[in-house]
Order: C-alpha cells, then structure tokens, then sequence
C-alpha cells in the first residue's frame, strides 16, 4: 500500500525552510495549502512551493484550510504570539503539527497545547518543535558520540549562541510578539543542553538577561546567560547575544561542549572534536538529515524520530520558565 | 641610590615559582629568608633559592622570620588555609604581601586581612594575590585590545577553566583545607570577568557545584557554574572543571571571551582572535610580563602594578560569596 501524507502550511517566519528542503526527498508528501495565518502575504510560500512543482490552494483563513483541506500534518510558522494558538487548533482537528519553536509564548499557553495534545490519539497525532540543530551533521556526530558512551558520564554541557543583530522586524522589538531571546535564540541552547544532557528534565534553571545597547530594537534581550540542573544532575549553561561582529564568517556562532567523565566532545566552528583519556582528535562528521525529513517518516512509517512531543513541551517550559527567572531579577 | 628589596618566602603550595621566575631579572631583590609555614620541609625552597644564586637562612617558625629579617615583602604559598593568617601577620607588621589565591577560605577571614591592612601605611604596605595570568601573553593581548576599545562597550565576559584531575595531595580534598573549586580554580575566571569587564565590583553573583564522580577526592567539587552582574551591568559567566581529559595537549583548557558593542576578542588555546564590525583576526601577542617582576617594581619603583589590594578583596570575596552561594542551592 502506498502511503500518502498530506501537508498544509501556515506561515512564512522562522524555519518553515525546513519543509521546503525536505520535500524532494518525500514523494509521498503532498502540499496542498498554504496560509500565511496573518494578515501576511502567503506569496513566498506559493513560490516555494510552486518551485517543487506543487500547486497549493491559498487560503486567507487558516482555521479554513484546515477544516477544508483536513491535512495529516500542518508546518506552524506564523507569527511567534499566534503558535500555541494554531497547534491548539490543529491538534484539536487530529493534525500533527511541526511547529517553529518556542511553540509558546507564556507557561498557560503550553499547558493549553499540553492539554489538547492529550486529548489526541497520540498514536496518529504527533507534535514537535523546529529543533532543526538536532539534524546537523556537527551536532548529530558529537550527539551520537556521546550516546555512544565516548565521554562517559555526562557531568557537563556548555553552550553558546550569538548572532548578528543585523536589521529586525518590527516584531522582534515587542515582548509580546517576540517572546524574548532566551526562548527565542536560546531554546537552541537549552535544547542541546537537555539532549546531549540525557533527554532528563529540567530540575532547576537561572537566567539573567539584559535589552541594554539593543541599536533601537525595543524589548530585545542583546544578552542573556542561562544556567541549569538537570534532573540526573547534569550541569547545562547557556551564553546567548546579538553581539557577534558583522566581519564574523558566520551569522551564527554555535558552540556545544559535552564534559564527562571519560571525555571531552566539542562543537565548533562546524566540527566536532574528542578528547579522551587516551587520544584527541576530530571526529569524521555524520551525514545531515533533516528534521522534517525525519518527522515525516516518523508519521509515515514509525521510524524514529530525532525529537517527540514531551521534549518539545520540556523544552518550551525550560525556556518560558527561564526568560520569566530573568524578569524577575531585572527587577 | 640604588633601591633594594628584601624578600621572604612562606610556603611552597602553589605558584610561589612566580617569584622564582621573577628573580633572575630583579637584581634589586635579596631573598634573605624562607620557611614552609607548617611542618612540610622547606627543602624545595631553598633548592629552587640556590640554584639562583641565594642562601637563605631557613626558619620553622614563620613569625620568628618575620620579625627576625623584617623583610619588605613576603611570598605567601602556606597551607590554604592559613593564608588569612599569614596575611594578617605580615600586614601587622607592614610587610607587603604576595599571596596565593585564595587570600582567604571565609569571608570572615577575608574581613579581617582588610582590616589589617586597613591600619597599613598604604603608600608603603601593599598586598596583592598571584592572578598571574594578566601577566600572560594571551590575556595581557586581550585586555590591551578591550582597553583600547577595539570591542567597544563591554556587554559579557564568558570564560572557561577546565583541569587535568590527576592526583592531588589530601590537603585537596576537604573544604576545610582545600576551599573548594570555586575560590581554588574558578578564581582565575572570575578575575578575567572582574579585569575584562571593566575593574567593576560584582553586584549579583550566583554559582551551583557538585562533588559527584570525584575520583575519591572527597570534598572536591568536580564542576561548577558560576554567572554575575559587575556594577556596570556587564555579564559574566565562568564554567569551571577538572574534566579535562589526560590526553587533552595541556593542563589546562583556559578561554575567555569578551563581547562588546563593536566587536568580540577570544583567548583560546594561546591564542587572541578579534572580530570587528569590518575584519577578523588574530593578534600578534604582547610580550609575558610575569606578575612578580610587576609587583617588584611597583614596591620598588611606584611603577604600575597589574593588580592592586582592592582588586585582590574584591575578587576574594566573589569567589566565597559565589561558593556558599551554591553551597546552599546544594541543600
């Protein structure tokens, strides 16, 4: 029997290029509709979609396409202040939804996409967040060496993100359709900290973030340092800015150092090194796969996927909890 | 008139070759007298005081070779834990003091060494701590490019201190004589943060530990986290371990970076990189300057001196007031 999957997409912000790249590897994915789920122009995505010869419907109404259209899966990309909103409506119409994270801006939020997921058949409908890092041939390599036992026990994770500022949207500029930079830059972070950290809970977080020097950007955060216990007891820290220079050769620096008993394993610049009790060196790095590629297998076939819905809502309270720690502190 | 320096030296714990490496380009200086300070031989200093030309006498008591030589300065490498003591004895009788750090275990301790020196002709009577690493090519490169405004304002300061455990004496493995990995290791960190960010006292500190996996090194904390907020709002973070695997190429994994309104300069692996709003690049090294040699002249000369008291109390009080911060975030 073949097996079909059929696909509608909500908005253009953030990763839905993820899905775009994905697709010529998925013959059994069909795109059948695009919303920009705003008052948006849902061209980009037309094109997109029109350039791996799908031809769309458009609907200005994303509650509409869903309910004409009934897609086994929907991409939720629209604006940041509107995810938890769209993964409460596709979930309760038993879409699985792949959603840009955070898939919250506010701890109620989540639990309202907690509660409707938990009244889904979790076996057909699934729900995870754009946590695309988790498929990068650097973080997939240190990642496996780790679950390989290289390093040992893990005692440590230290991570950083920085970015260039560059030129923001208006959206950027206001908490409440920003939803700040720990959950938003950050939530890479910490999800390398709870991934490579053992997939166990966060049991405490401390956070600090500051909008000073921001070059006019509102509410945004330049700076934040995050740090965490796991529930094993692994130690997570989190350095992340909007300082990195514009001459950098990246727009990101992204840094993942996993410390263990037995070994040292290092993201940088691209590539993984190992250092262990006996040999230091850089590791071979593993092929890239797709985060989307991987969901939608997962939905067509079971096969494992790199990330499921508890981490997604662990990940997204981490966050919420955390940007909410640093508030606090501010005043 | 030619200006003279009488030296003596308590104690061989730690970086009292600071001192030794200084002599050969300090002519001014007599190294008159040494002892352990506690019932170790004294036997490697006057060794390492021979092999330089020196005979000095050797005395058990520490108090009697104060007030027998009156020396202008004294090195201080006793047991950790009687540092504040040694301090104070040497204060008291307006001796200069070049301390190991830690200066002090409790912060009591440390009240009573400003204390001491509070009641110093101050113009004469100087102490500072061996944080010397500013002395270091690297970081001297580092805080000469910040100081010159090459990454603008500072915003952050994250650092790195990662240890080779290998095998340490008993005196490492309780609190009471070790202090823990916070004041011990974690020191040079939070003075890079303190230095790098601007000589700006800590307003906040929080830091958590954990002894766990310590290889039987009893109170031994492996790891710890530590973040702060200096006076002028720059953010700082240390992460401090003794995970360095033993086929890492050095003792240790010591990095710091410093981001800025305009830019960000990188310490790693010996090496200083700078990125700009216009370039990338590594900086040729400003030549070593051992701290010693800095502290010797300032006595002798009034020449500036890397690091000064105020400096030395305050970063002594950061480090115990961020380990008994994550002692009882333990509980």
């Amino acid at each position: 029997m073949e097996r079909k999957l059929k696909l509608a997409l909500i908005g253009a912000r953030g990763h839905v290029g993820y899905v775009f790249k994905a697709l010529p590897d998925l013959p059994e994915v069909d795109l059948c509709a695009v919303s920009s789920g705003s008052g948006e122009s849902a061209e980009p995505l037309v094109k997109n979609a029109e350039a791996r010869g799908f031809s769309p419907r458009v609907f200005d109404d994303y509650l509409a396409m869903l309910d004409a259209e009934k897609p086994d899966v929907v991409s939720v990309c629209g604006p940041f202040e509107l995810h938890a909103k769209m993964c409460c409506e596709a979930l309760e119409r038993g879409i699985s939804v792949f959603c840009e994270k955070p898939i919250a801006l506010e701890l109620g939020d989540l639990d309202r996409i907690r509660a409707a997921y938990d009244r889904c058949d979790k076996e057909k409908t699934k729900i995870i967040s754009m946590v695309g890092y988790r498929g990068e041939a650097p973080f997939r390599t240190a990642y496996d060496a780790v679950k390989r036992g290289l390093v040992g026990k893990v005692k440590m994770v230290n991570t950083r993100k920085s970015y260039k500022l560059g030129v923001r949207p208006d959206y950027y500029h206001a908490r409440a359709t920003y939803g700040g930079t720990i959950p938003w830059v950050g939530s890479h972070a910490l999800d390398w900290i709870y991934w490579m950290g053992g997939n166990a809970n966060f049991k405490t977080v401390q956070a600090i973030h500051d909008t000073a020097d921001n070059r006019g950007n509102g509410d945004l955060e330049m700076t934040a340092l995050f740090t965490c216990v796991l529930e094993n007891n692994v130690m997570g820290s989190a350095s992340i800015d909007y300082l990195r220079p514009a001459a950098a050769p990246t727009h990101g620096d992204d840094q993942v150092r996993v410390a263990g008993t037995l070994g040292v394993v290092e993201v940088m610049h691209g590539k993984v090194t190992l250092i262990t009790e006996t040999e230091a060196k850089e590791l071979e790095l593993l092929p890239e796969r797709g985060i989307f590629y991987d969901f939608a297998r997962h939905l067509l076939y079971g096969e494992p996927c790199v990330v499921d819905a508890e981490a997604t809502f662990e990940l997204t309270r981490a966050c919420l909890a955390a940007r909410d720690c640093a508030d606090r502190n501010r005043i």
